[in-house]
């Protein structure tokens, strides 16, 4: 049965690659990358491994989220009903701020293509070291692009929010002039005063691929888009005064 | 300077280890672990390498976790500053569900003894791709310890929650005839209906150390002792009614 495998790459330094997917990656004959802009790309290329990006769909002027999942879906399954199985590689882990991996299992199974995950370390759990800042002590995670997309959306100002993908184009709405921070900032401050300091964590990209961060005030937030051009994260405090009291 | 390099097991398998973990237990002479119940323990001595495990400390009877972190603390700071460099190697990812390496850090560097961390792969990873959970759709992480530990915990049942570290042993309340499970069912019963049903997954431990799980009514929460005896994770799905309403 043909196969596609995909691994994750984990946050970034090749060091954080796990033993599972180096093993896979280096048995490769090919492996097809999301992005070339991960500093696993040039790692398995210098190995002569050929590795073939899809940057060129992102590159496309206008193009949606839904049809550069169904390009690189239509690819990955063309190339295991060729070549008997094919390897996709993703930065972070394929289970974590991703639904690539869950589209690409509904449309390749049907068409008698299995699929199998290798994991890699998501970028959340790079954060938690930089940031130190540990679930067990009570976290929400949730997405910006999720969060703007509607209304409201419901969490707790008791607990901290870990803000993934913010500042990401808004890809489905390209008519709409306003920037996911500047939505998100909106919506923060209907919960959280302007002087609630949140801390915004970014990767500068290749070649040092470091993460960078910025304490700023929630009623500036709105104005740091040179800063958030690449993924970036939004760590928000917990107000303290918000505890419930307990139910009798 | 002496040196205390703490070192990430990752969630259990041998091939989730990070590259950067290989090489350190690999080019160290000696490796602490704080537990010897690990797959990367015997495979590290499997290469030749001194392995000694913290196994007896918390086997002592009645002993609270403070004064087993104070032991631990107390014997890799002697080794360090013996030997120059002592490798602390400790399940999943130092930084999440762990207080150790920063109570470790605290005491160490007053004492002249520098800290390292090489990351690892927390077991909440392996649970998201295992559970089919993906944070960007909105999760809370909660401790079971902690939320048993006061009257009330703040999060939403707006979200769904992630609860680890449910069934392990009240170690501060030796005298308390409750177990953690029963008083976190009780906590949870004043926010769900007990026909709400939780996933329960747990480690069935060495030498497959594969991951389990249950599906079971919160109201039936309390009698699952048996299944929890290891370390044990809850995923509390949310209720959806409890959506809020945009405020105006």
């Amino acid at each position: 049965m043909p196969e596609i495998i995909i691994v994750g790459l984990g946050p970034g330094p090749v060091e954080l690659l796990t033993l599972e997917a180096q093993r896979v990656l280096s048995l490769a004959r090919q492996v097809y990358f999301r992005f070339s802009a991960h500093p696993v790309f040039e790692w398995v290329r210098k190995q002569g491994i050929e590795c073939i990006s899809f940057d060129y769909i992102y590159a496309q002027p206008g193009i949606t989220y839904d049809r550069i999942y169904r390009l690189i879906n239509k690819a990955l399954i063309k190339v295991a009903k060729r070549e008997g199985q094919c390897v996709y590689a993703l930065p972070g882990n394929p289970y974590v701020f991703e639904k690539g991996p869950r589209w690409l299992q509904e449309t390749a199974e049907p068409e008698g293509v299995s699929i199998t995950i290798t994991p890699g370390m998501s970028f959340l759990e790079a954060l938690y070291i930089e940031l130190g800042v540990d679930p067990e002590e009570g976290l929400q995670i949730l997405n910006a692009a999720r969060m703007v997309d509607k209304d409201e959306y419901p969490f707790t100002t008791a607990l901290p929010v870990l803000i993934g993908q913010v500042g990401l184009p808004i890809r489905n709405r390209p008519n709409e002039p306003e920037t996911n921070l500047r939505l998100l900032a909106q919506l923060l401050l209907r919960h959280y005063p302007p002087d609630h300091q949140v801390t915004l964590v970014w990767s500068v990209g290749l070649p040092s691929y470091q993460n960078l961060r910025r304490s700023v005030y929630l009623g500036d937030l709105a104005h740091q888009d040179n800063f958030v051009k690449n993924l970036a994260t939004i760590l928000v405090p917990a107000l303290p005064q918000s505890v419930p009291k307990r139910k009798k």
